[in-house]
């Protein structure tokens, strides 16, 4: 059965792009050389997590960020999920995960589909709709590692998001995410936890570090979890890569202990709601 | 809003049947006592947990356990989700809880709709299946608290079941369960954070009390969660009664704060899959 590594680069990013690229080589390199095959960068990696800042770093599939991004993939032979930028096309703006195979060929990219517009009180308050415009499709992504589903941060607050990649036969759900200190203590391991363990499939998230200068103070906490629910690789709050294993034979096992796959009862849960099946 | 206050009986059942009554009785006292509006009992809370028990101790819908469940329910003036009990109708075992409202009156009961069939190795094996037959509908009664979706234990693991209940307008859900020593530690809590915060519901289960001496022992730990996903209420082992606050107005605040319902795109999470829709 396949087993494999994979590594999430927790860095944080400054306004300076090409010092963000400068940081993401050196931690790609690292994760490639400690023998990870699959690695992944933060969300916004390039760019502030700022709605001020969306526009003006925004580059579309063949800019700048994405090349660098082919070229640090076929560099150092591994499959690179690129967390994400702001991709632009036409007028609009995207949440945009690039995709990159060890030969350097862009295998898919990802849009965020669910934008993060939340207003906690007396916590925090965002709205990416302001400036971004919402991916319309799931991504799971065929690589020699198996099928591995991509969703940004966000998005992994649907569950129903994340069984469809299951069915759709991803084993690794990877997440570039950037929670915050209000959602992140109450949240973030709940969710990447529950989707792991109610799916079987590993999930890795990778967040940016928590830079307390910024104005928006990410998580950090990037991790990896079993298909039992498990944390088998996770990070403070610090710059640092995580390492995890993947083990496919694993995921079969537990799948086999636990068969909840095949003890659902799909025709119990069907109700009237349309919202269902719109 | 809609604020009252729910009790978990978190008790041990012995062999005697009537000793398991009596127990019941004075904590649903306590729990009417203490201002519970809602109380819950166990899983299998009048019966050893063991599948050589199932039958003997079985019972049918007019059996002694119901009229005293329901002279219970009457006597302290609460809605009473009754744990479960094994139920017998013709030759087939159920495992079943009986709900009444404060007149005493059988207001629907719930069929565990996923039996317990688990093997994990160097851990647990039970197999429910064996001598229990499984439900096959959901459970949401409408009580003076408004509408409250009804589980038993492993039902838990089936996340589109907990959807489907809120789809369907239950601000609470009530699980009887009895976790044991492998799958306690490891997904009771997440199961049941994972569960409120993704519905933005209430979630309260209840378990038996430890008994190291019985041979299925249960985890204990019973815990009402709020929408936030935060335990608003919880046990450790031991025989206790567990309070929670449910306040709707809470949930609505959490549902206006972090509004996944309206932000859901259901046509983005469809695949070909046909366990999907059969």
């Amino acid at each position: 059965m396949m087993k494999y590594k994979i590594a999430l680069c927790q860095i944080s990013s400054s306004p300076d792009k090409g010092e963000n690229m400068e940081k993401a080589r050196r931690y790609v390199e690292s994760a490639a050389k400690g023998g990870a095959g699959v690695v992944c960068l933060p969300e916004m990696w390039n760019c502030p997590y700022d709605n001020a800042c969306f526009r003006p770093y925004a580059e579309d599939e063949d800019g700048t960020s994405a090349r660098f991004l082919s070229e640090l993939a076929k560099t150092n032979g591994v499959c690179l999920i690129g967390g994400s930028i702001p991709e632009s096309q036409g007028d609009l703006l995207y949440n945009t995960s690039f995709i990159f195979g060890p030969d350097g060929r862009l295998l898919k990219k990802h849009r965020k589909v669910h934008l993060f517009d939340i207003d906690v009180k007396g916590g925090i308050r965002f709205k990416e709709s302001d400036t971004l415009s919402a991916g319309d499709s799931l991504t799971v992504v065929d690589t020699e590692f198996g099928r591995i589903g991509v969703a940004i941060c966000y998005d992994v607050r649907f569950p129903k998001m994340f069984a469809a990649m299951a069915r759709m036969g991803a084993h690794l759900m990877v997440l570039p995410a950037a929670f915050n200190m209000t959602t992140g203590p109450a949240h973030w391991e709940l969710l990447l936890r529950a989707r792991a363990l109610d799916n079987q499939v590993y999930v890795a998230a990778c967040s940016p570090a928590r830079d307390t200068e910024a104005k928006y103070r990410a998580y950090g906490h990037s991790c990896v979890v079993n298909p039992w629910g498990e944390l088998c690789g996770a990070a403070a709050a610090e710059e640092t890569l995580v390492f995890g294993d993947i083990d496919v034979g694993y995921m079969e096992r537990v799948r086999s202990e636990l068969p909840i796959g095949v003890q659902a009862k799909e025709h119990v849960y069907r109700t009237d709601d349309p919202k269902e099946t719109d």
